[in-house]
């Protein structure tokens, strides 16, 4: 049987190098029972964004426990290394504060308290100033899931003082939705930043044609519920399976065709 | 100890998100404790045919267990999702009915039931429109692999019905062998549709020059036991690790020189 | 509780195969229950030098037990596949003999024992010309993990006999440094041949600035602890987390920017 809580882990290691496998090791080494569960580790290197939207779809199916999440191309600055606990469930977060955990801590309830682990002891030391990973979050969040009480970790600080995340607006009005691409997935789906309800009152609603401009250019795109209900290479506005609006291309990308990048912006009017 | 069936797990999720993690979470959620092997997540997009091929060569070295396999170009269409038992050694596979699971199938003797997993009681709901990997698969996998009878995970259907998979045919002639590629692996390695008899049959034999030709020109080739056969930058015939023929280049790739992409043709005559 | 030794898992096999993923369920196969932890699998094809040393950085987190590697650019050739135990720590290493093992070996003091593992009995026959990985060193690593001796795994064979891993010489000398890049992380961080010692005999030091010759030309950059401590898109040199001698550019990528590939010469001096 397993001994310890279950950790779940997402990086932007890659996997080109031993960074995520040293990590792995670094957990096994301190908690050798306690079941691991790699979320991802294909982050991209700036992307805090991309990570913690992630992290937040991936928890609901992830068994309660330790979450470490590392995506930190602040490594060695002042930004704060913390361990969290949610309001909800009391599930713990480990990782930098740089707006990365903030959309899993929401999804939760909020933040019920934070932990500054620089000086944890359980760090490994000396603790290095590129691979916070393997010195500082790796053998907290194995501490942790082993049984550790939060605030043995380091020194509590006011959850209020966390740092969010980072994101742009989409406004909607004058009949059009002006939205934004949050990131692009491996299939060159793009995913947004407005809602459902933002969508629903510019008047787009499920079945309907849309007129849409992208830095590309101009496109029709039609808001289906899947991939196939569109002929290949056609646009489509849908809900993604985590609720969230987003664009794709049958059989094709929706970045690519688009031009679209993180930040891009695209306007949708019923067509 | 292990408690619960050994679930293997192939698929196109990739590593750039978190959906091949959410699949193990989920796992992890219902069979905590039942053995887990990635087998890969690094399938093309609209690789069916490698995936198929890449898992009919996994499995006879795999524990036999539930065998969960996710390539699926179509999800939301009305291709069936599908658990499938096989005649020998009883293994389970679950995956989309689009051919991905029929080199297994065959592999162990043929399927001996077959059920429809669309309205399984096992599925997480709501079932999405596009992530069936999250909200179907993993879950039915993983119940089997805690001991659930196949007929609980849905309705029976006719294994008869079960699709194939869309293969090119070799043919060996006139002392000629036209073979297609079937894909290439990571080292640019070009598996073909050719058996070992068709090969001889054409007068092609082990340690004999072949004269070569394929979309990008003729090559002189050799059929050797391994790389290192022939000099740096020449191109090989072989029997692959799992008895397939397939044509290399020592040091370099057979795709790239030769020009192949799934399905080219190329023609090999004794030199 | 876990059963058998654990066993760690490097390879050059990717995740676009089923290679890795097959090794891995040869591994469970024998030994269900020894904890498996993957290092990586994204080594490059030939990076038996990127191998070695990330194996080598590695394994100091790992929990000691069987480490097996595999970046095999020669495999059916005559280098020796085999397994080795270290003096310090008793660490078991098992994989081809071409240099890839030699690091991890001199960081654990040196071989203590060496075996020739061509016709281990615990191979799977028949042992392909092309997949070692799956027939000779996976089921060896697993055999050992079991508790088996290592004498029982093959033919002993003089440690002296061990293959070192090629590698460039740094020269400090004339007020300059003459260093060479061992590989380029994902990061595009270079790791350089040189050590701390070379860099401050020529009069370098923490802090101070450096006039850097590259192949693409002249570059100011400064010896600073980490990537924030310069601008976004200047040049540092830094020790790494395993405390070697490295080239970064703060958001950006060293080994882009300076051009360099494995083995290019750079020379530093104080500016």
């Amino acid at each position: 049987m397993a001994e310890g809580l279950p950790i779940s882990f997402l990086s932007d290691y890659g996997d080109e190098d031993e960074f995520a496998g040293v990590c792995r090791a670094v957990i096994r080494q301190i908690a050798p029972d306690a079941p691991l569960i790699d979320l991802t580790h294909g982050i991209g290197r700036q992307g805090v964004r991309h990570g913690g939207l992630a992290l937040a779809n991936a928890l609901p199916y992830t068994p309660p426990g330790v979450h470490l999440a590392v995506v930190d191309p602040g490594v060695g600055t002042a930004r704060r290394p913390v361990a969290v606990t949610t309001v909800e469930e009391g599930r713990f977060l480990v990782g930098p504060d740089n707006g990365l955990l903030a959309p899993a801590i929401e999804r939760f309830g909020g933040a019920a308290r934070a932990i500054d682990i620089s000086r944890s002891p359980f760090r490994l030391e000396p603790v290095s100033a590129t691979f916070h990973g393997r010195d500082l979050f790796a053998p907290v969040a194995a501490h942790i899931a082993l049984g550790a009480r939060l605030d043995e970790a380091g020194e509590k600080f006011d959850p209020a003082e966390l740092t969010g995340l980072d994101m742009p607006v989409a406004e909607a009005g004058d009949g059009e939705l002006r939205a934004h691409a949050l990131y692009a997935d491996r299939y060159g789906n793009v995913v947004l930043d407005a809602t459902l309800d933002q969508a629903e009152s510019t008047g787009l609603q499920p079945g309907g044609r849309i007129d849409l401009r992208a830095p590309d250019g101009r496109f029709e795109a039609v808001w289906t519920a899947t991939f196939a209900d569109v002929r290949e290479g056609e646009v489509l506005l849908y809900e993604d399976s985590s609720r969230r609006l987003a664009l794709a291309v049958n059989n094709g990308s929706a970045a690519g065709l688009l031009d679209l990048s993180s930040d891009s912006e695209v306007t949708l009017r019923p067509a």
